[in-house]
């Protein structure tokens, strides 16, 4: 009987999916003429490297784009969550709020900056941080010590708190925003995954004190490798350009720095690319939007199992579909993954939540059991822009 | 009078570069038509990210022009640098012995370590780590406690030395070899300037337990931004890998990590462009002496000044070209720099010695007058592959 719940789920994809010969990707980027134009652009005029105007494009594009009112263009999401952590405040033994239920590049940046990861709890209805558990956990477990939140266990300050909008879904913004004021914890608002995703008409990683945008090769549009650091604050703007191209104090001939710094600016070559992909995102994300639709038509037509839907008053980019199975269901996750994954159609188990981890497991942590709950039963499914055309 | 010398130095220049109109770059890079073909073949198989086999094809035709029995490709050198230290050794508390003359890349990777840089002086002859000073000091202020190398003041242990090509010429590896078998002190081979540098007709990167090359826009290839890791050993390499790659232990549907990783590996696009550049490679380093060659014979008319020529034995890729000054004439170091900039002539100081910033004050150092005197008598001239054409 269980196997019958599994191959029906997979007999949808399949069926979906025109019966895949070859293998179909997770994600897979999409690209117009455009990028070979561009980076033909890039080469003739010989600047292919962190210095050029289509940096500059990029990030005045990722500005208009967003409604953020700066943007510096780095190498990766990690490396703008870590400079990012840096500029709002992280040091040496700080601890910093984080999901325990995302990609593991948040908590490895948290550990850069030689800080505590101190891992949170997320909610079904966002697959977000959940506000109502982290207010009263934070009413329990701190005090307020010359205005600083503070650890009453460990004694060590609390210097922000990181939020992850989980394959593009976004958090409930407007409940986070109060706990971090109450609290006074700032928020480095990780968006690696929702580019398009919007909460109540604005654009996610403009709410906190920065915000991180992810364009690897798997996002719903890339610069090869790539992220970008949002802020509305010139002096966080200023200090993000400043630490990411190695903290160099300009001069015209001699190489002077101020502190230690990061080699962490985008090429001119990888912003060529973004820019090109930056003017084809309305159409992917319709045809993102367009997936999620025919995708959820399928799904409703058996019980056990949904696809994850924006949630209230949010628009998602609906980055990776994510199946959820109902939790009666949930020892037939590893079947689906195997299954499907033998008739060419990638899934993935969700993220694993970042306390299961030995080398995390010192880490200070709240009850997680929503956590283990989303990644126990959450599957994503292929979520490319260019997947309507072989859809049945 | 002096003023006369600095106006002789800069007239050379002036008339050699056929007295420029506008701004001649200190090092640009030069592309071919194969830069255009491999960017569109890597965006026509969607493979832009890190993984392809633009990476695959960069990283085997390195091994092959080195030398070396594996390379790593990664977003550039310094993350080569940091991630090479981890995998020798380096570890919180460490120290590590880093020229005091170099770009603030190595002793920036040094503090992400959460290691001490500890500053060692470089020697005339090959503007490299001076092995002969460098065994005295060791001699005075080390001894072996579980065949470890302690320094005696700190009581720490001195876990790697990083030894850098400068400006593309050799370092004495011969010796410095002697000295890492000696003490027991792992080499980290700093060739980030030196691509196509030979000691002993032996590719420089391939000597120390690691070797790191980099591919920035200034440098005589480049990938946009990019680095690579060089080694003979399996067990490093896989670990570099690993490394580099988030720590990801490989698996058909999981996300899982062994342990803190990092986002450093080179993108596809970036790697499609570098394999362009390699295949040039050849031909850029034989202009490159080209270049050396044309402003040696002039500056040879002159006295008070020299160009820095390839040690003995070795084969330099002339990165950048390098007047030195007579210790006599450096009081005239300003004005020349000053005077070739205001004449569309691109000239830099050289690397300012680490131990002068301020926030690198703190760390231990040796005596450091031949670095300083460096510093004090030498100016990098224009050295890109396509000056021959503007020669005059």
């Amino acid at each position: 009987m269980t196997n019958l719940f599994s191959e029906q789920v997979v007999k949808i994809l399949e069926r979906k999916l025109n019966f895949p010969k070859k293998l179909i990707p997770l994600h897979e980027p999409s690209f117009s003429n455009k990028e070979y134009k561009y980076l033909k652009e890039c080469i003739d005029s010989t600047f292919v490297s962190s210095v050029g105007k289509f940096v500059d494009l990029f990030e005045s594009k990722m500005v208009k784009f967003t409604g953020a009112k700066y943007s510096i263009a780095v190498v990766n999401g990690t490396a703008a969550i870590h400079a990012g952590l840096k500029i709002i405040g992280v040091k040496n033994g700080s601890e910093v709020l984080t999901p325990s239920l995302t990609f593991a590049g948040a908590t490895n940046a948290i550990t850069y900056c030689q800080a505590i990861p101190h891992f949170i709890d997320s909610e079904q209805v966002t697959l977000g941080v959940d506000p109502k558990k982290l207010r009263k956990y934070l009413e329990k477990i701190t005090i307020f010590r010359n205005k600083k939140c503070i650890n009453k266990t460990t004694g060590k300050s609390i210097d922000a708190m990181i939020i992850t909008h989980l394959y593009g879904h976004p958090c409930n913004m407007q409940e986070l925003l109060r706990v971090s004021k109450d609290f006074n914890v700032p928020i480095l608002e990780d968006a690696a995954e929702a580019i398009g995703s919007y909460y109540k008409k604005k654009h996610v990683g403009t709410f906190g004190q920065v915000g991180v945008v992810s364009f690897n090769g798997n996002k719903p549009i890339t610069t090869g490798g790539g992220g970008i650091i949002l802020t509305n604050s010139q002096k966080i703007a200023n200090e993000a350009r400043h630490l990411t191209t190695t903290a160099k104090i300009p001069h015209l001939w001699e190489h002077r720095y101020k502190e230690i710094g990061y080699n962490y600016r985008m090429p001119n070559i990888n912003a060529a690319l973004g820019l090109a992909q930056l003017e084809n995102l309305p159409k992917i994300l319709k045809n993102k939007r367009d997936i999620f639709r025919e995708y959820d038509k399928e799904f409703k037509k058996i019980d056990g199992v949904y696809l994850k839907k924006e949630p209230k008053n949010c628009k998602s980019n609906y980055w990776l579909n994510t199946l959820i199975l109902n939790k009666h269901k949930k020892k037939q996750r590893l079947d689906i993954l195997r299954k499907s994954n033998q008739r060419n159609i990638m899934t993935r188990a969700c993220w694993m939540p970042m306390h299961r981890f030995p080398h995390f497991k010192k880490f200070p942590k709240m009850n997680l059991d929503i956590a283990d709950q989303i990644y126990e039963t959450a599957i994503t499914i292929p979520s490319s822009p260019n997947l309507l055309k072989i859809f049945k």
